[in-house]
């Protein structure tokens, strides 16, 4: 799927000549997708590095010339960083404990002027070793600081985070839940069972904030339980363009809803609003590699009576045990104790996160990115337990197809 | 309307011979709508009397004989009350300073056993005053007393309230917002208009509430803003059972719901759902008498950055200035401070108070009953202002009989 430009967020690569913000850039993306285009540029013009950042997405860098030339030609270099500093979301210095000094101040300075957040990366520590001293003064003006090596890849891991960290909001949080998959003056079809999980007088939040999202695009939406769902497709002379169903009532849903209509789960929309949709599919895919004896790890972010409480201690640790015919080894995390060590687990299972801002659950997503351990939701591993993965990924094409590309590998190997 | 005997909180009055039982609930009743029937009963049988409470609504007294006969006639007597007891949600034991004793405390304890509330009436305090030892003694065993005297009506006020607080939480809150006026299979339209008041990726709680008391109804609805209300008809094949709108939106949502589809507001749910709707009707049509000087209270139930504080605050009293063509001298109740004196105020106009429970709207209702001062609701003014009362009232033919009766008393003044 393309991000038009103006929904990345744009990083600017600022810093003196051959202090190895090219490498550096190579290093964040060397495990990416890949570098999409490079749009050529004069040697004074910046040059324009669309990428997919993991997990943050689609993002642009813009990798300034080195500005610390004050010739002629330095003049008009000055001049056109000046106006990278203006578009920049989130701004790189690069420098190392060599050649750190007022040229990187001025920069850092113009960005706190600005409001716009700042990080600064000390490469090259290979060859140059931050000073302790350095360091004290440094965090005494609270910059946010990041040793990295691009040449052995130290820090470049801890680069990510911060990025992650410092992101503006608006670049985190995705505006859409599921009005983009519906359209303005459209329906959507929302099935919300009421069973004696459901906190009385209410409706939970990815619920509320799927009707929301559907006000707020100029859509709206039908709201059945799944006993419901014949009797308000029937009332329609118009079908729904689209039908969303807790993960639990999937199957009757499934087989009440006409195949031309695109159906798909809350959890799906909320793996994709409040996570990485595409790596929880290859996630919820990993479950047919469990082995009795595995370690398998189910995080809830809600601390106390979250809803989905049964789901993650009942029904998914027994039906994983089923699937696999032997026994796991299943522990749990609760609000915030996310275990440090993490790699021993073989897959982590995730509820939605409804009740967390997206940066939180990106910062875990990655975490196991890093260490190359699958992870999931629930919803998607209730999906994919009952077999109707394919049908509600069909809204989603990107995720379809890294389903389809990983069914694909497996039949290769036979 | 007519309820079930099995809806009504089914209050026995217990005591000896000659206490006062009936004239206690005579002086109880005098105000009101009057006994609906005496069923009549031998003398040894006690005495049901079906009759509207207020603010409660409706209840069933019922009138046990004495039960401190120990001949042949009070076994008989005796068994009968026993049975009067097992089907009594709310026990009033009435004595007084004089006769108080075992027989009283043995009565008491049966109830407490079967964990049945239970108040004290001490009655004839005109006659037989309390002593202040006897009262300490009471309040040791954490018996809720009320001191009355049925022949001046003191302490009456009290024992209202004493019974609105003690009654189980199932006779005050009543189980249905709006499904009673969908039915099951049935469809109602909400329109949720999203203003800038409209909280961030929520819906307010009586949306919430009511798509939920539709779904645990059996019935279902559609969630529209108020553009897009005529769309959302229009793909319907079977027209919704009722509309209900948002107070803000009423004029449009009006003119875009053909006549025969029945029509009303949130707060006109809320009205009947938290507090008593005929009374707040009634209070909302009181704005007519207002004059320019008169005072005029505006509570709101929550304390802190409420939803509806512009309403509450800046449309409310620039349209009730400008209906009356004068100043009102308007004053603001926060959350639980409400004045201790409200005899000053020609109007109370209150929040939906959607996030209290009910009993505490209904003693606010019966604080200004007692003092015949009129007390109604954001959403009734507005729509009252809006001159689109008696549509708003169609869904509800109590109400709406209130509403016209008024007017035919007007209407006979000249």
């Amino acid at each position: 799927m393309k991000s038009p430009k103006s929904f990345r967020l744009h990083i600017g690569l600022f810093g003196q000549r051959n202090v190895g913000k090219s490498s550096l850039l190579n290093a964040l993306t060397s495990q990416e997708v890949s570098i999409v285009s490079d749009i050529a540029g004069t040697t004074t013009d910046p040059v324009e590095k669309p990428m997919e950042l993991l997990p943050l997405g689609p993002v642009l860098f813009i990798d300034t010339a080195g500005v610390d030339d004050e010739g002629a030609l330095g003049q008009q270099r000055i001049r056109k960083t000046r106006a990278v500093i203006d578009r920049t979301d989130l701004a790189i210095v690069v420098s190392n404990a060599e050649v750190w000094g007022p040229f990187e101040e001025k920069l850092v300075e113009q960005f706190r002027e600005r409001d716009v957040p700042v990080l600064v990366v000390f490469n090259k520590t290979d060859l140059y070793p931050m000073r302790s001293c350095m360091q004290n003064s440094l965090a005494g003006e609270k910059l946010k600081t990041v040793e990295t090596s691009a040449t052995t890849g130290a820090g470049i891991a801890a680069l990510r985070e911060a990025i992650l960290k410092s992101a503006p909001d608006d670049f985190i949080n995705r505006p859409a839940i599921v009005n983009d998959l519906v359209g303005p003056g459209e329906m959507a079809m929302l099935v919300v069972p009421i069973d004696k999980e459901a906190p009385k007088g209410r409706l939970i939040l990815p619920q509320v904030q799927s009707i929301r999202d559907l006000l707020d695009g100029d859509s709206f939406c039908m709201v059945v339980k799944e006993r419901e769902l014949r009797e308000g497709l029937r009332r329609l002379n118009t079908p729904p363009k689209l039908v969303v169903t807790d993960s639990q009532a999937f199957l009757k849903v499934a087989a009440d809803t006409p195949p031309e209509i695109p159906l798909t789960s809350f959890s799906i929309l909320f793996a994709r609003h409040q996570g990485d949709l595409a790596e929880m599919v290859r996630g919820a895919m990993a479950i047919d590699q469990l082995q009795a004896g595995d370690k398998v790890l189910i995080a809830e972010a809600c601390s106390h009576h979250p809803i989905g409480e049964d789901i993650g201690t009942v029904k998914i640790p027994r039906w994983l045990t089923q699937y696999v015919g032997g026994k796991l080894e299943i522990d749990s995390a609760r609000g915030r104790d996310f275990p440090d060590n993490i790699s021993d687990y073989k897959l982590i299972i995730h509820c939605g996160a409804c009740m967390w801002n997206r940066r939180e659950m990106l910062s875990r997503i990655m975490k196991a990115r890093q260490l190359n351990i699958p992870i999931t939701n629930y919803g998607l591993t209730i999906a994919y337990s009952l077999g109707i993965f394919e049908r509600a990924l069909q809204p989603f094409p990107g995720a379809l197809e890294v389903y389809r590309e990983a069914l694909r590998k497996r039949a290769a190997k036979g």
